[in-house]
């Protein structure tokens, strides 16, 4: 099977414009079939703030009222999508931005107000990627470079978290592709020790992540993209890692294996 | 040759929901292959003001600065596309929204400063579009919503007038389509006596435009809209209308002709 690539990139080096070209000019060369999906929390937090709206977050995931939903989509699709799109157009890769809503790419449900109401938030349920639009783009030599934006079918926009965009892609995308999930954030992998950042593990199984989890060295955001990424694989995706995004094209960072 | 139907959307449709709703309806009952092209300026503005920046315009074109472009990009690529992307889908239409970026749709020349510096502002020339990814799109049965943001190709995105995008894409598909041109806004066509509503000229030539520019009896943004109009009928867009958003179905409005 062809190779695919599915990248994940995260909010803290999409708000450094130096981080962001280095890591699109490596997202540009990687080789084969490739997708991006993108997050872009703290600049959507700080536009928010900016028009006097004070971000909600519960369990470390945001309240999204019908503006903050406004603001995510300005900021994910609109200005966040775009700058990447044309960053990677200039350094010839030939992206497309999509959020769920284009081509029907992701449909989404919206999440049970119960037992905590997050307001327009999306959860995506199996088979709800378009795979034919997609293998249809990447065979035609389109790069798709994703928001974590979805929709529900009847109108309504849904706020989604982009590592669990990602990884629903890549285990969708699974059975036409062999598939490589890779998220890509400012930290060289999953830490042995959170205080030091030379003490990167080089692999990490189920086992391991439950006796970390236990001891309390993982925080909130990284357990969000660990199970994402767990479940990925156990979805049938068989290569994922977790790496610094100046890393992208180096063999380093953390594999996880099950 | 197969019809296309080139359609674009006014700001002053956009900015009222019930009216977009039903626009939206009508465009999906459309037959055969189509496009949308939307504008937002009023949105725009007002997002602007929210933030603490006064708009500017000079000659009814908006100068667009470097938080100006942000904001354009995310309102215009951002929540109006994907409100529409979203509303389209929920009514059968399979839209893919994008910017002049994605996919390298449509290229785009930073204008001069001289004589006014309009800052990120492009003009489109000739042979920028990207015909065989329109041409591949509307063959798949997708359909390009097109928001007024192109980009430069090294990495910079501009804001680009919406009348012009939407003459450009008609113009550079008339060689593959017989392509109707329709601007949609929120009067009846061009009219004979801006002050009565029920004055709308069925058909309107250079001749008779240039008498009523000389009258005074056209405003500056239509100005604007019949140049972008003759222009595409002059470039060899068959057929091309003036008419009210919710007369899109109907056979009525502005007929122009050279």
């Amino acid at each position: 099977m062809e190779r695919l690539t599915v990248v994940k990139i995260g909010g803290n080096i999409i708000d450094s414009p130096a981080e962001l070209a280095v890591f699109l000019r490596d997202f540009a060369q990687l080789e084969g079939r490739k997708a991006l999906v993108h997050g872009g929390g703290v600049m959507a937090s700080e536009m928010l703030r900016r028009l006097g709206i004070e971000p909600r977050l519960a369990d470390g995931r945001r309240i999204t009222d019908e503006e903050t939903l406004r603001v995510v989509t300005m900021v994910y699709a609109g200005w966040i999508n775009k700058s990447i799109v044309a960053g990677l157009q200039a350094a010839g890769c030939d992206a497309v931005g999509l959020s769920g809503a284009d081509g029907n790419a992701i449909l989404a449900v919206k999440r049970s107000p119960e037992p905590i109401d997050y307001g327009y938030v999306g959860d995506i349920s199996a088979g709800s990627v378009n795979v034919s639009l997609l293998q249809s783009m990447l065979g035609s030599g389109l790069v798709p470079v994703f928001c974590a934006v979805t929709h529900d079918g009847h109108g309504r926009l849904l706020n989604t978290n982009a590592d669990t965009v990602a990884a629903a892609l890549a285990w969708a995308m699974s059975g036409l592709y062999a598939v490589r999930l890779v998220y890509c954030f400012e930290k060289r992998g999953v830490l042995a020790d959170p205080a030091g950042s030379a003490s990167v593990l080089p692999s990490l199984d189920p086992g391991g992540y439950e006796t970390m989890k236990a001891a309390g060295t993982v925080n909130a955001g990284m357990i969000a993209k660990l199970d994402n990424a767990f479940a990925a694989l156990r979805g049938g995706v068989p290569e994922v890692m977790v790496k610094h995004a100046s890393d992208l094209l180096a063999e380093t960072g953390t594999v996880l294996k099950i």
